[in-house]
């Protein structure tokens, strides 16, 4: 049943503190009267023809329909034996591209302010490819996949992300000192398509003197560009600056706008369900997939509800050193967003 | 020609900036009245038969006999054509363990203060393999190869490390939520030695995580074990953490007391030659080399002599926040250890 004027977007809250923060999202879009009707759906390791594992058809059947998700956090234990559905999720739907916009919350003290940098991760491929052999007993070797195609559709989509979001320069980082042909090739798509882009300042740098110079002074960065792993490794780092994984949204984006948003911090399992957790990561991936949906105001007003409650520090959840619950600081932010009104 | 009581050092004094600074250890070594003679050699890149490339003859004598080298930056442009002179000589010499200390220096302001960690990283293998092939024309892979070997020799050496060096824990760094068979293989061989060595504290931590968590706390860290490229970027993470590469020693350690410790800042081609370079790096590294040696009493007293000459502030290297030129701040580390004879 779908309301007329209403888009639906497919919701899975995930593990541990993922349905409390969901709710806390849910209830913040409520009184900012967003025009979204969820669909809840869950994400749990299922195993198809062949053994394949997959996604449960109709989570499935909901993104394809929705094109567009928000997701808690979900726990794969390595023990569990098969793969993390973070990445079957990823894979399922193409996401080539995992965005995660790093940007200091004023009034939140951590050891740098100023930041204001957007990391874009291949997302498909890279050290993630899951190719993994035993040559002889004693020697594995793990394949590290790098195709043109990949490369290129990311270099295209970090310098379209730059003017689209009025960042000035993108940086590739790469390793190609030592992994000539992989990080080579990545490298060489990221130079084509800067030459495509010239409106945009283009520099490339070594990952281990970007992490150097971004503990240094990250207010040097703009766009970082990178494969797999290396984003996997920069975006907790910038994250890190900024305060942690608790404060730090994250998109998933693949092609014809589909795209799955979500909260990158861990399930919490110790704080899970008593009303403790902190929602701060979940909405403003909620806030950035607004914005992907062209909801630009009711981003703006949410945002500003939530970082005025941060700033103002009277409700604040533990993580962000305050005292209060995960209903009060929600509260709080939905008072906000009415007051705007 | 050896003289009685001498230990003899090999000396690669390297590109750019090295031949300054090697210059300025050579006469603080002097004046420490350090019982070593040097032997100097220099590092290009030579092609052997079959067009594998290899260092020069003499140097490779050298080192066979003196066991022992200190060696300044390196510069090896992609473009040569061959590979990196500085990994070169790590395989040639079988150097199998990559070790940097970083520690805050007093009186040398940076983001942070109490950093006190050890990053050990494998050095021969993983991600620096060198092997990588193009599948089909746009697809590339490079791999990623761990052995049982040389995990458990690492892993060995780190615990062993902790020991000698009074540190009280090991974190073995690792993704194999990710390459389960490759990490896993090392993270196996790390918990194998971590039972052996019950009286030093072992954890395990994502890579990702392990830079978020440095980045807000670095105190919470002590000896870091991982492999090739985790530990290429962690290091100068760390290295960012105390004021960067100018200021952080390294040796790669080998078996049978074969060792070579360098300064790994670049050659700083715009300010070689112009008396302008800042030698602790290599100062440091050489200190490091001297308690290998077990020349105890002389590393302590040029340790001393080089923090205090910091944290004094009034003849210091620009990129230290001073004015001196490389001579006069050698001079002052010389006197220093004059006067305290
Ligand atoms: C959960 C894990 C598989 C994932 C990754 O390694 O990509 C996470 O660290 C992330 O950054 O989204
Ligand atoms: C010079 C380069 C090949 C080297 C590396 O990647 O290991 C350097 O970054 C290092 O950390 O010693």
């Amino acid at each position: 049943s779908f309301i007329r004027g209403m888009k639906t977007v497919t919701l899975i809250p995930g593990d541990g503190i993922g349905p409390e923060i969901s709710a806390a999202v849910m209830k913040i879009f409520e009184a900012a009267k967003v025009p979204i009707q969820w669909e809840e759906r869950n994400v749990t390791a299922i195993q198809g023809p062949g053994g394949k594992w997959m996604i449960p058809p109709g989570t499935k059947q909901s993104m394809d329909k929705t094109k567009t998700g928000l997701k808690g956090p979900l726990e794969t234990p390595i023990a569990a034996g098969h793969p993390s559905m973070n990445l079957l999720l990823r894979k399922t739907f193409d996401l080539f591209a995992n965005v995660r916009p790093c940007v200091s919350i004023e009034g939140y003290d951590t050891p740098y302010t100023d930041v204001n940098l957007v990391t874009i991760r291949e997302n498909t491929e890279g050290e993630y490819s899951g190719i993994e052999h035993t040559i002889v007993d004693g020697v594995v070797q793990s394949i590290k996949l790098i195709t043109e195609q990949a490369s290129q559709r990311i270099a295209e989509y970090a310098f379209e992300y730059a003017k689209n979001n009025q960042r000035s320069s993108v940086t590739a980082v790469h390793k190609a000192n030592i992994m000539r042909m992989s990080d080579g090739l990545f490298l060489r798509k990221c130079r084509e398509a800067a030459e495509k882009h010239k409106d945009v300042k283009f520099t490339e740098m070594y990952l281990d003197t970007v992490c150097l110079n971004m503990v240094r002074d990250p207010t040097q960065f703009d766009v970082l560009l990178m494969p797999n792993l290396y984003g996997d490794i920069l975006s907790d780092l910038c994250a890190g600056l900024i305060g942690g994984l608790g404060v730090t949204p994250s998109g998933n984006i693949g092609a014809n706008g589909v795209a799955i948003f979500e909260s990158v911090h861990g399930t919490a399992p110790d704080i899970a369900g008593k009303d403790l957790a902190n929602p701060t990561a979940l909405l403003l991936s909620a806030i950035m997939m607004l914005r992907h949906m062209g909801l630009h105001g009711h981003a703006q007003k949410i945002q500003t509800a939530c970082f005025n409650t941060i700033q103002d520090k009277k409700v604040l959840t533990k993580d962000l050193g305050g005292s209060s619950k995960c209903s009060e600081f929600t509260e709080a932010i939905c008072q906000r967003v009415q007051d705007m009104d």
